[in-house]
């Protein structure tokens, strides 16, 4: 079966899945997009992608492309097309074609483009194993609670990160303070075993993930502080980890090579793994 | 005649022109790009935008999708079969088509495109009555050396000063010193007649128009200093003024609406636009 993708009203095979030279995200990183996991051929906090999705947009100036309503329809349809029961689905929206300039002028239309593929998240092994990661210096631009595709500084980090044989890099702002990996929410666990994430401001993107995770942590009687932590004081915590749509929570046993805690995943994020599938399968009545 | 783009080895008429959407320029802003002037069907400052090029590709580590002098062909072929003569080429490189991953590993298949358009620049009602600018907050990101197609935070600056009515944004950097505009250089004149911009960082693009008119003016006699310099600053020079590709020397008028200088183009920089336009036109033997 070959794969199908959704391009600005049409369903091509994914070779043949193209837009054109002057698409302002292709010019411009004029876009914005969202990776919904998918579990049992269900959508996983829909409603949150959703409310990001149309913030993301607004932030831009670029129309939604169409209801959510008539986008689940598409998601479904691409998930359907594509025989995809466990995966994610991608979609991008930029702000559409038009000749070269800066400047945009008049109403956009927009063009969404949606894939899917299946996967398995989280990797086995590295949940198991847990991860390493480097810190590096925070060279992107100030609004990433926008989920752009302005993506160029996420990509070099992340490369310097595989480059040192670590998973991802956490990124640290002027203040010496980390803001976040380049695609996932960093967490810590403190001694006296409270969660510790960075509260929302525009250095970061507001995680769906983490918006879910804080949830669960707190109906299961767990203490979350949303506030920012510094290099040190991950190099000291019980517990690191992080977290994405397609890694859930994933251990980080150690930071620039120093061990974190005894180096293997903690019970604190183990629990929480546990707790987030539950949510994902749907089993969980409490999230 | 129906225009004609080049993309990726094929020559096609610019409705079909098209990357995949995988290509990682639509998805991460994975990509450079080159702006370059042609007057009289010849290419200007040739050699700036080349080692350009290559110098923000090497930062990027994608390869140069071909030799200069392949390259070179290419853009004579796009002059040819849109019949330009006067106008710009514009080219863009990406990492390629990879199936979406923030981290990339093996060899890349750059992706070039390159298009060419008439264009008159500049555009004498500008030159001649001047332009307004407004002040922002630079939100770009830390490698703007990099002449990299990541510019969601330089668009969403144009779009506001569109918006109010000016021409360009100057950026302001986290000490209040301003770093550049949108997509062009920032140039004030001193009251002893000093030409001031800000010497080459990580803030700001290496301007091949900014290049060429140092040289210029200094063959010209004059003094040019390359310091950082603030609003307060530009607000109270004699003149100011921008520089770029397809806007060559344009004088502005106001900051913020705040009248520069007599509230008219300078003799320092009519001068200076004067000087540039033998440049391009190569009847400037001294630069």
């Amino acid at each position: 079966m070959s794969r199908i993708a959704y391009v600005a009203g049409q369903y091509l095979p994914h070779s043949q899945a193209s837009v054109h030279i002057e698409d302002r995200g292709y010019q411009f990183a004029d876009g914005v997009y969202e990776v919904v996991a998918v579990s049992g051929g269900r959508r996983i906090d829909d409603d949150l992608h959703f409310e990001r999705l149309e913030r993301s947009l607004g932030a831009l100036d670029i129309p939604m492309p169409m209801s959510r309503r008539a986008l689940a329809v598409v998601m479904d349809q691409v998930l359907r097309l594509n025989r995809v029961r466990d995966g994610i689905i991608y979609l991008q929206v930029t702000r559409g074609q038009a000749p070269r300039d800066h400047a945009w002028s008049g109403p956009s239309s927009p063009v969404l483009t949606v894939t899917a593929r299946r996967q398995s998240p989280p990797d086995e092994a590295l949940a198991s194993q847990g991860v390493a990661v480097i810190t590096l210096k925070d060279q992107r631009w100030k609004r990433n609670d926008i989920k752009s595709v302005n993506l160029l500084a996420n990509i070099m980090a992340k490369y310097k990160a595989r480059a040192e044989g670590a998973y991802e890099a956490w990124l640290i702002d002027d203040d010496d303070l980390i803001t976040e990996g380049t695609s996932t929410t960093a967490w810590i666990v403190s001694s006296d075993g409270q969660l510790i994430t960075r509260p929302l401001d525009e250095a970061i993107l507001g995680g769906v993930t983490r918006a879910a995770l804080i949830h669960i942590a707190r109906a299961a009687g767990m203490e979350v502080e949303e506030r920012p932590f510094s290099r040190t004081e991950a190099l000291a915590a019980r517990e690191a980890f992080l977290t994405s749509t397609s890694a859930y929570v994933l251990a980080i046993v150690s930071i620039d090579g120093q061990k974190i805690g005894d180096g293997t995943p903690g019970p604190v994020t183990l629990n929480l793994l546990d707790r987030y599938r539950r949510h994902v399968s749907g089993n969980d009545f409490s999230g």
